[in-house]
């Protein structure tokens, strides 16, 4: 029978490995066209409202392949339920069969989607970083921001959200963590402060426009995953001196770079894959005066990567146990 | 934490079970528009051969949503394991938490695969059926068949196949089912001494034409289930006097109307839905000479239909134990 890991189990291991190496591996083989990513799998609920996608594939080579799950239902805190769920499955590329699940319930998923938010930051970020900027309150506007310590000594934090209960919630809980939060209803006060902005809603209309961004300003922009969301407004994509896709892809038909292709605010050969830069293929930030764009859709090689991360380390402990 | 169901455990519930009408239910709910079915997920492998599908949806209304994933790697039985795998996961509609895992090993796809063969068999074969024609050897060769009891008194059997030792194990296996079994090497003895045909092979040439066939035979195709695969010769389409689709989105794409498309042997205009003759929404055979023609290419509903009544009767299973 297949290895079934709940997500204590997941968590325990998570600690001890240094996954940040390991996304950037993926991104880089999916670039270098070693990576297996068939279109995502998308089912759209509207009463309650809510999205599953289903994200899998393999890296050519590698013993194993991953089905990933993740559920986002926006009604579900009113029932004392997390929005976000999710599991991955481990199979063996040799044989097909079920090596192990993992009920991460959309822990690995948030992980590896913040991971690459660092890792985009790593590769884009202005080399001074005055004030952070995030807009969203949830799950992701946390944890990007706290992954971020190890991208910048910048504590500063300004966050934009519409519920002053939550904005107080994040901030108590980010000061718990280390920073510095001012919060605000205004989105504007949070370019005026802020050159490394991450963006991290579910919008389906935008909310930064490019008049909103100063000069040398860094966006991920993580929030949209499907054709209808959107947080950039599509004049900060044309003003942008580097748009970053994670997939180019993918992000053709989802997020930010769909919407500015849709309106002819970009075109695809203005479009750069965060493999390439992080493979030095070509240069991500050249200079401190840039605007430069990273638009996370969630590509499967993060989650191929991260679970089969996860299962080795599980496995050896595992075999450690007397 | 989800409930995770172990073959063994769905098997004790499933003899129990009246699984045809719950089938025939979820055609009939896709016919008519109220199930969700996006195209199928598919990775395929090179070394060693594999393919896996995910297949997944939901009718509008259920309280539950279904993901499966199935696969066949046919070098498995040289290393003791079965050539065909996977899973299923059943979901709440209302809040995409997980709610059950089946891992049914494959059992639950062989069964929903079988019990579609005998609706179709039910709906399209001929009143005097003087012999089962199947061609392959192998897991569906077997349940296809023994699913016909409930369909026609005929025990007659001419079984297809190249290899001799498969042949004989097939005979002795389905002899000990009740069936008497011929086994033959020769395609042609199977359309001469049957008039209703499973063919059951990961073919990807074309093993039955047109001459081969008798007035009055009904063939289910349930083999070919991708672009590629193919069993029968696109002649036999053309003449047949009926031909009905699993689901007549998945067959423009993949299985042996795809494939009489391709070649013109056939038009869309032609091809009806098995949810319609079964809903009486149009007939299926009217005359004992017609040919039939029903190509099963495995649509979701199937899969969403058996795990939700097999989760079901495990549920209400355990809410039985003292």
């Amino acid at each position: 029978m297949a290895n079934v890991y709940t997500l204590d189990r997941i968590r325990s291991v998570v600690d001890g490995l240094d996954l940040g190496p390991v996304i950037e591996a993926g991104f880089v083989a999916y670039t270098r066209g070693r990576v297996v990513v068939p279109p995502v799998g998308e089912l759209i609920f509207e009463k309650p409202p809510g999205d599953t996608h289903i994200k899998y594939g393999y890296i050519q080579g590698d013993p194993s392949f991953v089905i990933k799950v993740a559920s986002g239902f926006y009604d579900n805190p009113s029932l004392g339920l997390p929005s976000s769920s999710g599991l991955m499955l481990v199979f063996s590329q040799t044989t097909g069969m079920l090596d192990s699940i993992l009920l991460d319930e959309g822990f690995l998923t948030d992980l590896r989607t913040a991971l690459a938010g660092r890792i985009a930051a790593a590769y884009l970020a202005p080399a001074r970083v005055d004030g952070i900027g995030v807009v969203g309150t949830g799950i992701q506007a946390r944890m990007q921001v706290e992954h971020l310590k190890g991208v910048t000594p910048c504590r500063k934090v300004v966050a934009w959200g519409r519920d002053p209960g939550r904005l107080e919630r994040y901030k108590h809980d980010m000061e718990g963590a280390g920073f510095q939060v001012r919060t605000t209803r205004e989105i504007r006060a949070v370019g005026e402060a802020c050159n490394l902005i991450v963006t991290a809603t579910p919008a389906s209309e935008p909310l930064l426009t490019a008049d909103h961004i100063r000069p040398g300003t860094h966006i991920t922009a993580m929030g949209s995953d499907t054709a209808d969301k959107q947080e950039l407004d599509v004049g900060i994509l044309e003003r942008a001196d580097r748009v970053v896709a994670d997939s180019r892809a993918q992000c053709r038909q989802r997020g930010e770079i769909h919407k500015a292709l849709a309106a002819g605010a970009v075109s695809m050969d203005q479009v750069v894959e965060l493999g390439q830069v992080i493979a030095g293929d070509v240069p991500g930030r050249t200079s401190d005066d840039q605007v430069t764009i990273a638009d996370l859709t969630g590509v499967a090689v993060q989650d191929v990567q991260i679970a089969t991360a996860v299962v080795q380390a599980l496995s050896e402990e595992k075999g450690a146990w007397p």
